[in-house]
């Protein structure tokens, strides 16, 4: 086995994965967005066995002061993208996307023709050559150079085997007519100080000639190194073996350039590196195609789910027709991993994922067993929500097939369970004994839809469904949270005047503060310490504004209604036991009729704990060890069982804290060039990270004497919190916005330029009568089959089938698996072929490189 | 006198000032940035007098569908940028920047250099030629399209004369090889329904051939289109005499085109339009440079103000050496412009800058009335604040040297005022016949200092001074506001538990929509009602905050402090009448004795009259008519008197309101491209709507019944964000913030390209050095001599001449007078003319066309 280093990461990353049992890997392990295939961090022709050009460091040195004071100086420097010498300020421009100016690639390209071109020149002749245009070089002082080209940082991220390339520039007054040279190395070496790192060099570019007006060497040598560093150019100039290859492969470079025209377009305005790099695949040679293997279509993520909708390709989604098949295939398909799911976790980031994991994690439990105690009042409470959050959670870990999801109370069951409560309490039944055979039932149920595979109908669930739920949701957060707020002025008046008290207390989450501890940014700069100091921060915003309202609560001493918490380690609700009667006071026949409401909740726990598996193993997220659809369903109905005969809360997979484990799992290469992003290259797909963190929560339990002193207001905050930052995460929001917006004030979204307006319009106005429609129903008394309307969404889905073209459903949603038939291969593009909507759309193709996070509530 | 409609008004505005006194028009009417001199909105050429060559509006049909449905359809149009039909949406794209393939313009080039080149060709050979190409076009409806035309809401926004130019692009498979045409008419003709918009055509461009892969048709036409909206092309091709002339025109534009590099920016992205457009001056050919007149010198106001400093150009900050010499001359500038100071605000802007004007300055009159009172123990109140404004605004618009000014109680002049009150109270004073005397002196001394012409001075107010200035009076604000919040809670006590009383009460400005109150964003879409509504509600924010903040209070009937307010017509504090007596109750040597704080009192008010009087006069605002620094000096020394012997507050001009009068009174030409930036063309200088204001305020008085339901807490609200908004505007807060950063995730300021970092660092950190000695003489008994202090500012930047070199001091702040002489005429381009700092800053050069906006605190 290889030895890791943890600096290495960038390199050992970028290999090819590990640990791949035979005969599994029968996908592209790369389906999804491929990282661009130039640059130091490409894994696409390592992963295919081929040997990759070096990088290339390319250098501009202009020798400025003719005639007095002759000088080289480092002007430019180039890897993936320009950086200019400030030479007053005395330090690197930010890195941009170098501009150029036609006339100087068009002076540069007769130069070369007219010059001196070397390929394959022995490192001798060279020296000759460049020695004599060094006239000072000899003066310089070759000690203290030498020790900064060690120290350069440049040298720290340049990947091992990167070469040099070097431009050399000036005016040379004693020449009569310019002279241009291009020079390739056999074998390249290194110069002494001539390159700023210590590299060895391969390229020289020399371009000398007479006084010139205006800055005309330094843009032809900023033309020259433009071209050496791209990845193309280099490709071409390895190969070539005369002039007329390396005038080609320049000509080859002109052919692809975009012009901006004059006057439209300031030429020195600098430009920041994009936040995806256009692929090059569609650039390299055929030949050199051909060197990577075969044409494997590179669909973008966004094309791909576009064209096959997003669940399409997986294995899992596929009905065996026989009973339990899923299950049994889920089981197969897992069991040979599991020994990598506890060896892959052995590595530092796992520990800093425990540990933002674990406060992610007990927030929610105090947050949601609050409210649950609140709403039962006290049948369950904190307590119990730590219990069986940790219980679920590490048996969930252990036995799911997908490891990576985090076990919570999420919304829509808590709403079901209060919706439960009230309706038992109107019946005077006994609530515990009750909610067991709910529980019991629940379970069954959840069984037959795993042995009737009933998992495979998740493709219908699309973007339309998700939203319509999580959009539900949301606002019943926002109305509970907002609701139990007003409330409290009734228990707790505000003061009116005539007594001489007067009280303030401002407690309101940020909305920017606290987002990234739900949607968490991931880590760029590892050196950077005080920027992880504030990033620290930022993924504690939420544990910190607990602590904020708790201690502005302490502090001025506010009779706010507390966090209630038993004394001891027994159940909240006084005088009952761990395990629930089967009966209690309730009739017998109440345990057949409490099917009824456990089919509703069948269909709840299904659709949010399958919606969620949806979102976290999509494409995007380049798993590796695949999804376990109905392994999952069967552990989530075995744990229902097991906590409705503790009397805990019900547990299912939580979408936003399982999206932020698998975000802080990311493997992504280091980024080596200046203004270059990191690449994505997977999770780090285990189970002992959730483990751990269960196990934590659960020793968490003896914190809670701690825990009474948290105001009830503190967690209607956060609860409200959430309901807003889920509510503007999803698309429709931003439809729904649209509708309010006059149209040339809309931002130039993808879908606006595809689907007329009034039926994105339309779309979205169907989906608010659908919101409404739910909305008007939970209200009523019948709100608790509410489970079955959301179902109905995706009934409504269907038929929207007849009032819009595929083409529009594609945009506006997804598209459903008989919809997929019905369009062409070539559906993505809308009419004619000369629209060129597939191009044009292309940058923005690559904008969800980094996987679409689209948040549900947890 | 010419008729003007307020729908004429762009091009109205855009014609030559009126009303110039002969022999005071010494200056070039538009010294600071100029508007790019393409397009509609143009004011150069014809302020020189010159005919100006038509706009032209750009077209691309394109034929689709051969061979079995052949069908012309516009498919691109352009003005100054791009706008693409997408088919599919049926929707115009937003504009953007054109972005060219280099190959399309090269075949363009050889089509056209082989094909058929018509130039002044007569419209008769035109239609046969177009007439031929057009199979479908007779079969069209003629009238709907005709009617369109006329609807069409481009049209109405393109300036009269404009022309058309049609490129017609696509494949005809009968056709053997590909066929190139350019006509130019001798006299334009309206095609029918050729263009969208039923302009006359001059240009057309045919490109048809067989059928090719691609989109070769669809890029070569949008490269003739982006060619033919190019200024110096148009301007070459209107003059070409043959095929060479209109080659030469092609390779000229090829010359200038910006090459961004395959593989670092992807070429289908949008760009969208740039803030301001690059200057196109360098770009004329030298010919039509000498037809424009002389070459003025053009350079950005930023240029300038780096180069020159800002006041140098001021004739009104020549010493004359005459005592009043100042004043005398300030009164000839102004007695001439007179009569237009009330005909030139016979404008509806007018009207709805008077409502605007006037609720900024009411809410300010209610804000400092209440701090004033506050701070005086009622010594003034809101009655004299409404009516000193209103007595004092009114008069200083009649007499004033620059009328734009809003008079206003300014935070330092409060600040001072609290002092004295403190003073007079430690001392047992009588304090309005003690602040009479004050005043006395205070306007003997500024009567002294506009006799000897003191206020040349204030080009050595440099920003470090105002800065200095605005920093700690922002410091002293929130320091105060918070403090005063504070205050409360002890007299108004937080409710402690034990009681069952608890009280909530949210009350903060929000950052974002009370700002633009103060730096009102100027309006752009007057035929958008839903984004006036919009603008109407973020310009009355502040009002609004008041009314909510009210509302709030008296909705939960809050035991909060009102406004004290008079309940009739007379002084607040009780007994005293009108007047104030000279003496009252103090010995008589403390009239003498006063002088010495109003020589303190006189240096204030100098600097925060002078420095605001500075920003308001700055070269980017275009004012015509003139400064009038000794002249509003004097004014501000009379109404001294005034407001001492009545007893009201102290005026001085403030900068924030004065500056949104001046905003709100912006001429700008109506943008008629899509994409197109309005350009600044200058201010509506006139007398009358600040009169009006003040007058309505005057009126308001009958108000102060109403007022006494506004809580002091919304007061000292204010008072914070105003505190928090001065000091986020200022320069200094980002160099401070610029300590706290990684260098790189610091932004491309144009002074880190050209000064060290370190050097930056120190110059901040003496900035902070003298605002910390600053507040610790505030905070001392020494406190009331810190006017003085502020006076050191300017000592202490003198004395930096000599830690700093001046193109250092150039960048980080502005040359004092002395320092101008020893920057040589390239001073602006720190060392070598290589590195080419002079044309890579352009972009941002061009950033402050619209006024730089450096706001002090009023």
């Amino acid at each position: 086995m290889e030895m890791k280093l943890p600096g290495q990461e960038g390199f050992e990353a970028s290999s090819a994965p590990r640990n791949i049992p035979s005969g599994e890997l029968d996908s592209n392990p790369d389906p999804g967005t491929g990282p661009s295939p130039d640059g130091p961090s490409d894994t696409e022709s390592k992963e295919l066995g081929v040997p990759k050009d070096p990088l290339l460091f390319i250098q501009l040195n202009e020798l400025l002061g003719w005639p007095q004071a002759l000088e080289w100086r480092e002007t430019g420097r180039w890897v993936l993208f320009e950086e200019k010498l400030e030479v007053a300020a005395g330090r690197w421009s930010a890195p941009h996307v170098p501009t150029l100016a036609l006339p100087s690639l068009q002076k540069l390209r007769s130069l070369l023709a007219e010059g001196l071109v070397l390929l394959d020149c022995p490192a001798q002749s060279l020296l000759e050559l460049v020695g004599s245009t060094h006239p000072r070089k000899a003066s310089d002082n070759e000690e203290a150079p030498l020790r900064e080209q060690c120290q350069n940082p440049l040298r720290q991220k340049l990947p091992p085997g990167a070469e040099a390339g070097t431009v050399l520039a000036g005016e040379l007054g004693f020449l009569a007519q310019p002279l241009g040279a291009f020079v390739r190395l056999r074998n390249p070496v290194v110069l002494g100080s001539l390159t700023e790192v210590s590299l060895p060099s391969r390229f020289f570019c020399l371009l000398l000639g007479p006084c010139m007006l205006g800055k005309g060497y330094h843009e032809m040598g900023r033309a020259a190194a433009v071209l050496l560093s791209d990845p193309q150019f280099q490709w071409s100039v390895r190969r070539a073996s005369n002039l007329h290859d390396l005038l080609a492969a320049l000509d080859a470079f002109l052919e692809e350039v975009t012009v901006l025209p004059p006057g439209r377009w300031d030429p020195t305005a600098r430009i920041p590196p994009p936040k995806c790099l256009p692929s090059q695949h569609k650039r390299l040679p055929s030949q050199q195609r051909e060197i990577r293997g075969p044409a494997v279509p590179r669909l973008t993520s966004a094309e791909d789910r576009h064209r096959h909708g997003p669940h399409a390709h997986s294995p899992e989604l596929q009905r065996t027709g026989r009973l339990f098949g899923g299950l049994i295939q889920d089981v197969r398909r897992k069991v040979p991993w599991y020994p990598s799911d506890f060896l892959d976790a052995l590595h530092l980031q796992c520990f800093s994922a425990v540990l933002y994991i674990y406060l992610a994690t007990v927030t929610n439990a105090i947050t949601f067993g609050g409210l649950l105690g609140d709403a039962t009042d006290g049948a369950q409470g904190v307590l119990e929500s730590f219990l069986g959050t940790a219980v679920a959670g590490a048996a969930f870990c252990l036995m799911a097939g997908q490891p990576l999801t985090i076990l919570s109370s999420t919304g829509p069951v808590l709403v079901f369970e209060r919706l439960l409560f009230s309706f038992s309490r109107d019946y005077s039944l006994d609530y515990l004994p009750f909610r067991l055979w709910v529980g019991i039932w629940v379970a069954t149920f959840c069984l037959v839809l795993v042995a009737t595979e009933a998992s495979v109908l998740v493709r219908y669930f699309t973007r339309f469904t998700e939203e319509g739920f999580c959009a539900l949701i949301s606002l019943i957060f926002i109305y509970d949270a907002v609701g139990k707020m007003l409330n409290l002025t009734h228990t707790y008046p505000i003061q009116k005047p005539g007594s001489s008290a007067y009280g303030c207390l401002c407690q309101y989450p940020g909305p920017g503060g606290n987002e990234s501890q739900w949607i968490r940014t991931r880590p760029k700069d590892r050196d950077d310490i005080v920027s992880m100091v504030r990033k620290g921060l930022s993924d504690f915003s939420s544990v910190l504004a607990i602590l904020l309202g708790c201690g502005l609560d302490a502090f001025l001493g506010l009779a706010t209604p507390k966090l209630m918490v038993p004394r001891e380690f027994k159940p909240t609700l006084p005088g009952r036991g761990w395990l629930v009667s089967p009966f209690g006071a309730n009739p017998w026949w109440w345990s057949v009729a409490a099917a009824l409401p456990a089919l509703l909740l069948s269909i709840l726990i299904f659709m949010d704990q399958q919606i969620t598996a949806v979102i976290l193993n999509r494409m995007e997220y380049r798993l590796q060890k695949g999804a376990g659809f109905h392994l999952d369903l069967f552990c989530v109905a075995v744990l229902m069982l097991l906590t409705s005969a503790l009397g805990l809360p019900w547990y299912v997979s939580a979408t936003v804290i399982s999206l932020a484990h698998m975000d802080s799992l990311r493997r992504e290469s280091r980024a080596c060039a200046p203004g270059e992003r990191p690449n994505f290259l997977g999770i780090r797909e285990q189970r002992l990270t959730g483990l751990v963190v269960f196990i934590l929560t659960g020793a968490s339990i003896f914190l809670a004497p701690v825990l009474k002193f948290i105001p009830m207001p503190v967690l209607y905050g956060i609860f409200l919190y959430m309901g807003v930052a889920a509510l503007s995460s999803i698309q429709f929001t931003n439809r729904v916005k649209l509708l309010l917006m006059p149209a040339k004030h809309q931002p130039d979204l993808l879908l606006l330029r595809h689907v007329p307006l009034t039926r994105v319009h339309l779309f979205t106005a169907i989906q608010l009568a659908c919101l409404g429609l739910l909305w008007i129903i939970k209200s009523t008394p019948a709100a608790i089959i509410f489970p079955l309307m959301l179902l109905g969404l995706v009934g409504v889905r269907k038929a929207l089938e007849r009032v819009f073209s595929p083409q529009e459903l594609l945009w506006l949603d997804e598209l459903m698996p008989e919809e997929e038939r019905s369009i062409p291969e070539k559906g993505l593009e809308p009419e004619h072929s000369f629209s060129g909507s597939d191009s044009e759309d292309s940058e923005l193709m690559y904008q969800p490189k980094a996987p679409e996070i689209n948040i549900s509530v947890n």
